[in-house]
């Protein structure tokens, strides 16, 4: 798979085009909003969906099908998906099934999608309010990566990004551990090779890969109890809380110097936002690990950290442990 | 893939279920009453689904995905799909996108799924009427291929899976030229071995495995266009017909020579029932073809033979003589 990055990466597109037979530009309404003017002067088929993680379902997915159909795709036509990690999720799984597979490129808009979604395969929808039960493995042909996207997004999709960058300071690269909210711009790059040698070592998650997963047990669990709520919590958000209770947990089970939970508390609270968690309750937070597609024999796996760059993987922690580390969350990080 | 056969195949099962953390089997209405009494003794958990290709859709593959998420199936768990083709291939799509893929084992109880559909690692489901538009390239861990299910197969049944069995003298091996409806269980393991050699080779379908829609691109536009209809055609049925279209078309434009078109002409009466082709319409039929998959640049491809055991993939051919090559059909196929 091929990243292409920087200012000027979208004037690359149109080498990567030649030889599709028809090409499709899925977007949201936001997207298609914003951007109106550059959608127009593009002469290929649009297919654009409502915006948000609550439209990333199976109706959504027979939304594109139908205007695949009707633009008389074929085997050898190209879905390029402009957006954020939503976009890329569902379009790269609409295209994986389409036809059995047809080709796709990632232009991700937001910081997260840059440094993390748009890159590595795994695509998917909701499924029964459950994050991404519903998938396949499938690479993008490229993911183009330009930073002239970021200058539309507000605050808090940079703050969604910035705690996922912060994730490859724990797993992979303690030079991430200077990360903040006005140095971000120059670790885009360095995240996104990251994550693709990562992705290149281990595809099908066997075993390596699974240490993306840093943060995501609970953090997938906040984001699915709240997916519905007013209060919801973006993807990154419920990353950087879930990101909390590992490092919790990697010092109760790793021997992770206690040091490292009081500076990422700090690193939160100086970088990220203050959060809204009203109606926190741990049983039905648990209640969506038990659903979790990293668990095995019913049991639920943690990736947790020995020190930073040391990631252990498919570490058993026990119900109570679990919920602790659930628990504090609330008093540490909201309002 | 294993593909394990002969009528104590079923006995190896169990060895083939260890590991999993959780089974369920995925089968019929029609099925679960005939071996209902079977289906009870197993420990495992049971989908049961509609019977009938026109339940091979997406709301289908939404009941299967909730019976399992019910039923607390994760990566580590199995699906079992017993049953003919539509099975195997609603199937193992569900499986393929169930938490990015679980593995799935076949027990096709057709002679068309044994022979076809039950290896190789197509699945797929309808979507607006079109056949198979949705779906993924997966394999089965393994095929058990008991002919003893064949004993509960209607007539009709058997015949539909005796003309994909012709197919493969055709395109890959003439002694399958002697096949006939007395024959065909000493036919069934050669044609499951070519099936899958075939499938080995090319497993994507990107050349030499396009030889296997020999007699598809007319018989599916055939199947599709009396899916919803009193006088449906199975799927080895429409194959059949498609089969002479092919041959036909292969006689005019790769120089094979006539007697082999009577030659089929003879077997086909002589070997499947004589078909009920009511409201036959060509334009109708015809307008199916320009959607299919295996199209490239909205010009229609087909796999042609110049001699048995000779096939020739990708061939252009002018919309008139595929109209031609439909047309005859009712004329000599109908009663």
């Amino acid at each position: 798979m091929n990243i292409i990055f920087g200012n000027n990466a979208s004037a690359q597109l149109e080498s990567l085009m030649v030889g599709y037979d028809n090409i499709f530009i899925l977007t949201d309404e936001n997207i298609s909003k914003i951007y109106s003017s550059m959608l127009a002067s593009l002469p290929y088929k649009k297919i654009i969906i409502p915006a948000g993680e609550e439209n990333k379902n199976i109706d959504t997915v027979n939304f594109i099908w139908n205007r695949l159909l009707e633009g008389n795709a074929s085997r050898d036509s190209l879905l390029l998906n402009l957006g954020g990690g939503t976009i890329s999720d569902i379009g790269g799984f609409a295209a994986s099934c389409f036809k059995r597979g047809i080709d796709f490129i990632n232009v991700p808009t937001t910081l997260l999608a840059m440094v993390d979604a748009s890159i590595g395969g795994k695509n998917g929808i909701n499924f029964n309010n459950y994050k991404n039960q519903i998938g396949t493995f499938a690479e993008a042909e490229s993911v183009i990566i330009n930073p002239q996207f970021l200058k539309t997004l507000n605050e808090r999709d940079i703050k969604s990004g910035l705690a996922e960058m912060m994730k490859y300071a724990f797993i992979a690269d303690d030079s991430f551990l200077d990360l903040d909210s006005d140095n971000y711009l120059s670790y885009i790059e360095k995240a996104a090779t990251i994550k693709n040698d990562v992705v290149n070592m281990d595809f099908k998650e066997s075993g390596l890969r699974k240490m993306l997963n840093f943060g995501h047990t609970v953090g997938h669990a906040l984001e699915s109890y709240y997916l519905d709520k007013e209060n919801y919590l973006t993807h990154g958000e419920a990353v950087a809380l879930g990101m909390y209770s590992a490092l919790y947990l990697s010092v109760k089970y790793c021997g992770l110097d206690s040091q490292w939970l009081f500076f990422y508390e700090m690193w939160f609270k100086g970088n990220l936002n203050i959060l809204n968690l009203k109606d926190f309750d741990v049983e039905s937070i648990f209640s969506y690990i038990s659903h979790d597609k990293k668990n095995k024999n019913g049991s639920p796996r943690f990736v947790l950290i020995s020190a930073p760059e040391k990631p252990q993987i498919d570490v058993e922690v026990s119900v109570d442990d679990i919920k602790e580390a659930i628990f504090i969350l609330k008093d540490k990080f909201s309002e």
